[in-house]
């Protein structure tokens, strides 16, 4: 096991969280050998490189790590000087960094984790209801905690990408398909028009673009989960 | 604001997460103030602090940081050398730190999350053998890791004390007062050696002894969550 062992991800084009680690490579600039792991049907020999049989999982200098948000974490250490060598995935300064992993961790646990449940609960207008009154209470504080970052945006931080966009843009494109599709009803006010913005600006973003597998493509995998 | 203005901890000795706070600042070896939040009664001022008033948050730089993960990252970024300047909190290899990262999420999601299923589950037995499986699978690889990672020990990393060791020696020292006082059927596999000695190493720990509130305290805070 070299060092110049070229890095493998085991991804699928359906998870949102193996299209963290794929933005994370693509904004770092680096070359990488994609494995996509068919998720109704794993092969056998990936329990020896994700014994909980989950993507994505990544191959760095012979080891194998797990879990989306070690992985682009771990490349932010592995290529701390992204792409351009204009920023960073992480700033420097302590407390910024801790502002991006808060702020990821509370999109997560508290937006992101509805997603599943409202695709349930399509048919149930009033478990429908009280996950929305959730939804738009999180994207309330989203909008504030961007509002505080910085007034304009477009990213997080304002001018520089960073993994607060890395780990939450394959979960709005997601959600965006949903609502096109499912969700005419549910606005996002339009006082809420930071978060909006950046929502657009991920999705224009080349690394995004580049690892997005399209709404069809979305709509059908996530079929059995729609309960219309 | 000013970068000399001393670090405030938001804690409470009964919680784990904010045990992990204290650990990694007495490790770093750093002044700061530590503020007891009732958790039964917080002061109204609390929300201005964590407006999702949970315990622990910090005051760094006239910034409030919440969620204790990103907190214990935090005191490892703003204290790269740690007190003695012969180990760091997180060490400087890419694939070391996402290695402490991943385990910390496999032992807390996998392990820790069942603590208290344990407790409210102590008088149905059915439960708690399903709950004890789960547990078993998850400290069996536990154990696998810690091996990989170090034969030896006492530390996950080895000699080296660790983020992994910081966030996981509250939940191993609740776990241990449960088991003492509720679940004398409960054996943890003498096979797992190297778990159970480092388990044994987390609690003799000074940062640990300085920081933990006793068995009497623990049980006595658990004991409406204790369904006996």
């Amino acid at each position: 096991m070299t060092t110049t062992e070229p890095i493998k991800l085991y991804t699928a084009l359906v998870c949102p969280y193996a299209q963290r680690a794929n933005i994370a490579l693509k904004e770092a600039g680096v070359e990488y050998e994609s494995i996509e792991i068919d998720l109704q049907n794993k092969p056998s020999w990936y329990t020896d490189v994700n014994p909980e049989s989950k993507v994505p999982a990544i191959t760095v200098r012979g080891k194998n790590i797990a879990e989306s948000l070690v992985i682009i974490e771990l490349v932010a250490d592995l290529y701390p000087e992204a792409k351009y060598m204009s920023f960073r995935l992480l700033p420097k300064d302590p407390v910024k960094r801790a502002q991006v992993r808060f702020f990821i961790e509370y999109y997560s646990s508290k937006i992101g984790s509805l997603q599943l449940k409202v695709l349930a609960s399509l048919n149930d207008k009033e478990a429908l209801n009280g996950i929305f009154a959730q939804f738009r209470d999180g994207l309330k504080r989203a909008n504030q905690l961007l509002l505080e970052q910085s007034p304009t945006g477009p990213y997080f931080l304002g001018d520089q990408f960073s993994l607060a966009d890395v780990a939450i843009a394959p979960f709005i494109a997601r959600f965006q398909v949903f609502r096109d599709n499912y969700l005419e009803d549910f606005v996002i006010p339009e006082e809420y028009d930071r978060l909006l913005s950046w929502g657009k600006a991920l999705q224009e973003r080349e690394s995004f673009k580049e690892t997005w597998p399209g709404s069809e493509f979305i709509l059908q995998a996530y079929a059995k989960r729609i309960n219309k």
